[in-house]
């Protein structure tokens, strides 16, 4: 048997998603508790990233997720063996989540305990950055494979993340990935927001990752 | 000044879209046109793909192009390059294109004289799927950095795919990527759909796609 549920999650009427997602917020961030909603294209390692930051910072806070998918548990399977506390949320087709899903998400993996929980999001680089999920931070991650045109092209996307981790930086040499300019288009639709290079698999870069979110779970405390 | 032109396309009501669909297939199959939907992830090489097509196979038949994107013309300036006509469609925003998108864009594209007609539908694995465009064949590119486990992630996409293109497989050795187990994760979602693993940027494998793409025309046309 596996250990974690599954459950499905329905959608509610999009006009009152703003208010919802709001109210979410206020309510996390009275219990101390900051969610992340971690988006990114199918593939661009948001498991692997996440499986590996669970490793690193378990012994320090308590981590809980939330694996958004239209229908398979690959993910909660994997995030499972890390040990941490983990459901899988099935959005029935729903190419993205909202703050009433992502609530029923939470209601799910009642996780009061947790200091850090974060949301999967469906791979996508489009509809999920149109829905308010609740989240205090929104990150994706870019995968170098991708191209350092992705801001350009998906501009919703990176006006609403807080912090994009540049994902398999271990095959730079292989791709034509100019990471000056994939700065300079992060910046051009989000100024300000952080650029973290990492790869995930190997531990590249993931420090600065982490010292990144021990700030905003300490500062999401105070 | 660019040589290709920018339209704004809108969705028309979700309930007539099957019936516009096929009515659009019916049209271009009167006119000897083969309409073909390239889907995928973003950045797995839908233009790459395209504009190596164009260049082996525009000595034989007339390739006209539409680009769908949400915001940016990065895509049409790059197919524009190869000489092959080419129309920007922008959806507004809107993740995916529906018959009448892709009406309104053939009518502004204006390319009676085709033999082929390519629509690079907007880079998201999910919503394009949803979505009947009036295409005879629905083509999805997969890459090797995303992983063999999408077909298992993205059921409707590879579910409603005609063919499957592996790209990327160049840097096979840098991923841990299984070509058998793609192609059985294709199999289990549509059973007989063609799988051809191709590297865009180096040629390999790409005879065998011109090969399968030379059968779909002539068959559209007898």
């Amino acid at each position: 048997m596996e250990n974690y549920r599954v459950i499905e999650v329905k959608e509610a009427v999009r006009a009152n998603n703003d208010r919802r997602a709001d109210e979410l917020r206020a309510k996390l961030k009275a219990r101390g508790q900051l969610l992340i909603n971690l988006m990114s294209s199918p593939g661009s390692g948001k498991t692997t990233v996440l499986a590996r930051t669970i490793e690193a910072l378990s012994g320090e806070m308590k981590i809980a997720v939330m694996e958004a998918d239209i229908d398979s548990d690959v993910d909660a399977a994997a995030i499972s063996a890390t040990g941490a506390k983990v459901i899988q949320l099935h959005t029935g087709g729903m190419c993205h989540l909202d703050a009433s899903m992502c609530e029923q998400g939470l209601d799910g993996l009642d996780a009061h305990e947790a200091d850090l929980i974060v949301l999967e999001n469906v791979g996508n680089l489009v509809c999920p950055a149109e829905f308010d999920t609740g989240a205090a931070v929104n990150a994706t991650i870019l995968s170098v494979p991708e191209g350092d045109d992705k801001p350009l092209k998906y501009p919703l996307m990176y006006q609403v993340c807080d912090v994009v981790l540049v994902n398999k930086i271990d095959v730079l040499p292989y791709f034509d990935f100019d990471l000056d300019a994939c700065r300079a288009n992060v910046e051009k639709r989000h100024p300000g927001a952080r650029v973290i290079p990492v790869c995930a698999k190997t531990g590249e870069g993931m420090d600065e990752w982490y010292r990144w979110l021990r700030d905003q779970v300490a500062a999401h405390k105070a």
